[in-house]
Parts: structure tokens; C-alpha cells; sequence
């Protein structure tokens, strides 16, 4: 820390992102990526010719891609706002709709980032904490007058609320905006995006991070009342405006074109993570009943820490939480039916 | 505007950035992009290979590049800092450095950025008026005891300070970060980065997008004291740690090993600029003595409004700025040989 940086920012905590160690190839388990590549279109439209136009700066409106997104969700473009991933999103929300005097609410076992946002923006926050079986109650957020956040399915645990349960909670709080984060929807979690027609309160933040697989080329997009996109849009327009390049832009378009690519790659992680369930069940582990691409789970046999720690030195990574309400699980990410298997065969030598 | 938007952001008037109308094929000299592809490295580096890598985050410490870099100006990795285009920089250092209490200054005419900034974060600002002859007055930056917010080469004028000048002012701030913008420095300007070995208070900045022909992949960087990149790694792991995608990161680093490629279209950009001043006087103009791939100009026979506005009608953008101190002239970036005799084939005709 320097002597310039201002008083406020002095104590600030700052998200830590998923390890990506270098020291050797390791079956990746722990960011939640998907293992597979970019649809054909994808590749192809990243041509030589889109390549040389590099000189050119991206559309700052994002035109085209926002059009594709809108049609494809039933939406108009005005309702459809787009990032530099969902992150972006999610920041740019913390600072137009939660303030000191604003609160905001959240779970406490949550993705972590809410925190980190809460802080950085000086929002008087509260962490609503799960119940016993990690669910969220929904009570923690009728008529709480706080901006609510929620990621549904919820990470790192993989449950989700229902669509009745999202709508009770943004009709209960009409003069405070609900931003649910859909990250991990398409795994098999129920979307509230058609409630974004109804209430102008809603927010719902998406990500090609997941289903997508582009992580890589950062992409978040979000569905709102045309007045909350522009609040959104008069931030963006104050700090960055070309916030995506234009090879994402690019990609992202082709990616909604090959939109069955996705869905049916969706449908393989599902169908590996229901054969994991079923391999870890036998391992004896306890999991989660996971809506998404994850499986949080534990065994009695192996504390979470000492499961992360000897996975890594065989060569197999998943992410582990330190918050000791969570500390005896591992996250553990579907890959594909080999990495799984790896994962399996691994475990199953630590446990003897 | 929702009803949702926190106070102190109701009123902020964001950033304009350069028009980019759909409605024709115009010759593009408004928003000061390279006429030139970047390099056969960088097409090369973003091969189908690389795409279908996607599906994987990019590196948030973008190590490699940083490597890159640090080495290409004789620096460690640990005084470069990587943005999202080099706003995201800007909007960084504001929020890190600058505050209600801690003011900052720049000059009355400069990047129309800095004054949004400055609103957005809630900073205290002072706008230094240019003397008559669009330089900036030393003077009024000296012992000030705010931060300096300098672009040089400046922006739209073109004109720049010495290195002498900017160690007078960053000598006489011990206490503020002086923050140098070279977006411009490659065309002629003399950049002031060997001061950042002797100065804990200065960071420059410095973009892709103009001398390196990658305004479309947004990419920033800046060198200082590790201190000050600790302070806006802080920012940037609080706000968006995967900021930059995988293909930037890597047609970054392709196209600092392609350096010379870069640098010599630099100087036919320089070579250009200079044939364009004559071509410019033959007509009637006056403008000021560029360092950077803009001319500020203007023309006792048309206003600049109109200029800009015939031109338009014409196919051929510039870009006019109304504050009425500097409406007088257009900026008209510099292009291909071809652009430019376009511009001043039909310059003449309206000049008839």
C-alpha cells in the first residue's frame, strides 16, 4: 500500500479469485469452468479478417450482440445490458443501488464477491445467514426495504430458491432493486427472467462464464426494466465505455447463433454430474443436491482442508472455503467423465 | 433514470465517446484509431487454437504480459499494472487517489474523461486554464498539494510538456500522485517513464489503442512505484480481477515481440502528419504543432461546426468538441495517405 491511496480504501479486502497454479497440468476442478471449448462458430467467426480490425474500436453499445441476446430471451435490447463478465455487472449494481443509507442484504454463504462490493462501495450490508440444511429463508428478504442480492442457484452451494419464492421477495421490496445472479442457471435451476416483464425492481445477471465456455473471453449480460439498464449504462458510461473488445463482442454473438451447442453441452454436465453424485455417494461422501456445474461435498473420512490439499498433490484442483461454516466441504467442479473418473480414482487411494 | 438510482449519481453527466454512425462507409478520422492491422504476430497468436481455449479464465495477474513489458522499458513486472483499456487505469487511479478531501487537477481543456471521473467519484477538482497558446502552464501544478492529472502529448491540442517540466511538477507533489496520460507519447512526444524509477508519486499511463493499432482489444498499462500498482491491484481484485480477456492478453504480448512492426508505423504516421500540416497550410489553415496522430485545426473561412458537419456529409468524420474555448477547431486524426487526400479533396471543394 502507498501513502496516496485514500483513508477509506486502506482496509479494503479484496476478492481472491480461484488458484491457477502453474507448477504442472492439473485436472482443473476449482473455477466452475466448463471443460469444454467454444462452439465451431465461435472459431470461426474469430477469423484473420476480425483479427485485423483490431485497429477499430468495439461498438460501445454493444448493438448487435445485445439484439441477439433480447430475441433469443424474449426480450427488447433496451432490457439487456452487457459486460466486461458479470462481475462487472454486479460492481456497477453495488454502486447505482446500494449506498450507506441504502443497505443491501445478502446469504452468508454466498459467492464471496458480494462482500468485497458491499466494502468497496461503503454500503451498510448485512449477511443473512443460511439455515441449517444451507438453504436460503426467504424470510430474511420480504419487506427488508435493502437491496437484495441472490445468487440463485446459490454458489458454493448448488441450491436453488423457486421462481414463486424469487417473486415474493421482489414484491415485497417495491422501492429497492433485487438482483438475482443466474450464473449457474442453465444447469438446471429455474430462471426468474420472465418476472423482469412484470417488476421494474428486478434485475437478473447472467454469464457466458458458465454455460457458455468462455470464461475466457469475459462476457456477463443482464435482463431490467429499461430504467434500471440505463442506470446501469449511465455508470458504465463513466468509467469505461468500450468495456468489451470487440473479439468478445465477436464470440458472443456467434455463441448465441450456436445456441443448441450450449444447451446440449449443458445437458452432458448434467448428466456427469448426476453420475458423480452417484460415485461420490459411494465413496461415502455427503453432497449438496446440486442445480449447477458444481457439487459441494464432504466425506467423514477426510477433513475438506486435508481433501483439497492431497487432490492438489495428485494433481487434481478443487476450491475449498476456509469460512468454518463451510470449511468440511470441497467444491468440486463437473468436468468431463474422464476428469471425473480421475477425480474418483484419486480419492479412492487417499481414502485407504 | 429508475427510481432505484442512488443520489449522488442522478446528475452525473457521463462520457460522450467518438460517433461511430452505421449509416455510410465513412473515412474515419474522429476518434484517433491507427489506420493500420496490427501485426502478422498478432494474427498468427489468435489462431483457432487459442480460441478454443475460451471456455478457460484468463490469468488475472497477466504475468506474461507484464513480464513483456517490463522488459520492453527497462522495468520489474511489479511496476506494471494491466487494464482493460486504459480508462479502466484512469478510473482506478481517481477512485484510489483522489477523494472529496484529497482534490485533484487537470487542465480546463484535455481528455473529457477526466472531469467524469472526477464527478463520478466525488472528487474536488480544479480545471487549470491553458494559457492563450493552448500550452499548459507549468506554473499552476507546482507545490499544489492535490493530484495532477496531465495528458502528454494533451489531448485535442496535440502540444506537450518536457520531461523537465513533468520532474518539476512531480518533484514539487512529494505528497500526490502525479498521474502522466501518454496515451499519445509514441508519435513524438518524449515520454517521462524513466522518472517512475525516481519518483514513488508518478504513474503513467499509457493504451494500446492508438500507436500499438489495438483500440478494438483494449489494453492499458501503466509503470510506477510497486506501491502505487499494489494500490490499483487493490482497486481492480475489489472491482473485476479477470478484467482482461484471454485473446487480449495474448495479441498483447504477440505485439510487443512485434515492437519494431509497431514503432515504424509510427513514424509513417508521423510522416503523414507532417505532409498533412503542409496540406493544411496550402488551404488556408491554422493549427497547432502536434507531437501525437492528431491535428487541431482550423480555418478562417468555415467554422468548425460546419467543417465537421460538411465533412460528415461528405464521408469523411472529425471530431468538434462545443466547449466554445476550443469550438473553433475539429481534431482530424491522422490517417492513411489515401484518408487524408480524401479529407482535403473535399476540404478544397467546400472551401470553393
Amino acid at each position: 500500500m502507498s501513502k496516496f491511496l485514500i483513508n477509506k480504501y486502506q482496509s479494503l479486502e479484496a476478492y481472491v479469485p480461484g488458484e491457477q497454479p502453474k507448477d504442472m497440468e492439473y485436472v482443473k476442478l476449482n473455477t466452475n469452468e466448463s471443460p469444454f471449448p467454444p462452439s465451431q462458430g465461435v472459431l470461426d467467426r474469430i477469423s484473420s479478417a476480425e483479427v485485423s480490425k483490431l485497429n477499430l474500436y468495439p461498438d460501445p453499445d454493444c448493438k448487435v450482440l445485445r439484439k441477439k441476446i433480447a430475441e433469443l430471451y424474449g426480450f427488447e435490447s433496451e432490457n439487456v445490458f452487457i459486460s466486461n463478465g458479470s462481475d462487472e455487472i454486479l460492481s456497477f449494481a453495488f454502486m447505482a443501488f446500494c449506498s450507506e443509507e441504502k443497505g443491501a442484504v445478502f446469504p452468508n454463504i454466498s459467492y464471496g464477491f458480494y462482500k468485497v462490493y458491499g466494502d468497496l462501495y461503503g454500503v451498510d450490508y448485512t449477511e443473512a445467514p443460511l439455515k441449517e440444511d444451507f438453504t436460503i429463508d426467504v424470510n430474511d428478504y420480504l419487506n427488508i426495504n435493502k437491496t437484495v442480492v441472490i445468487a440463485n442457484p446459490n454458489a458454493p452451494t448448488g441450491l436453488s430458491l423457486s421462481v414463486d419464492e424469487i417473486e415474493k421477495i421482489v414484491k415485497s421490496n417495491p422501492d429497492n432493486v433485487v438482483l438475482i445472479d443466474e450464473a449457474y442457471v442453465d444447469f438446471g435451476g429455474k430462471s426468474c427472467i420472465e418476472l423482469v416483464k412484470k417488476y421494474e425492481n428486478l434485475l437478473v445477471v447472467r454469464t457466458y462464464s458458465k454455460s457458455r465456455s468462455m470464461a475466457g473471453a469475459r462476457l456477463g449480460y443482464a435482463f431490467g426494466s429499461k430504467s434500471l439498464i440505463d442506470d446501469l449504462n449511465r455508470i458504465k458510461y463513466s468509467t469505461n465505455p468500450y468495456n468489451i473488445n470487440r473479439l468478445t463482442l465477436a464470440a458472443g454473438e456467434a455463441a448465441i447463433d450456436d445456441n443448441d451447442y450450449y444447451m446440449n453441452r449443458c445437458k452432458e454436465i448434467v448428466e456427469i454430474r448426476e453420475y458423480s453424485k452417484r460415485r461420490l455417494s459411494e465413496l461415502g461422501f455427503d453432497y449438496l443436491d446440486s442445480d449447477t456445474n458444481f457439487i459441494f461435498a464432504k466425506s467423514d473420512k477426510i477433513i475438506g482442508e486435508d481433501y483439497y490439499r492431497r487432490l492438489k498433490e495428485n494433481g487434481v484442483l478443487v476450491r475449498h472455503f476456509s469460512n468454518p461454516l463451510i470449511s468440511g466441504y470441497v467444491r468440486i467442479t463437473v468436468g468431463t467423465r474422464e476428469q471425473m473418473d480421475k477425480l474418483f480414482e484419486v480419492t479412492e487411494k487417499l481414502l485407504k
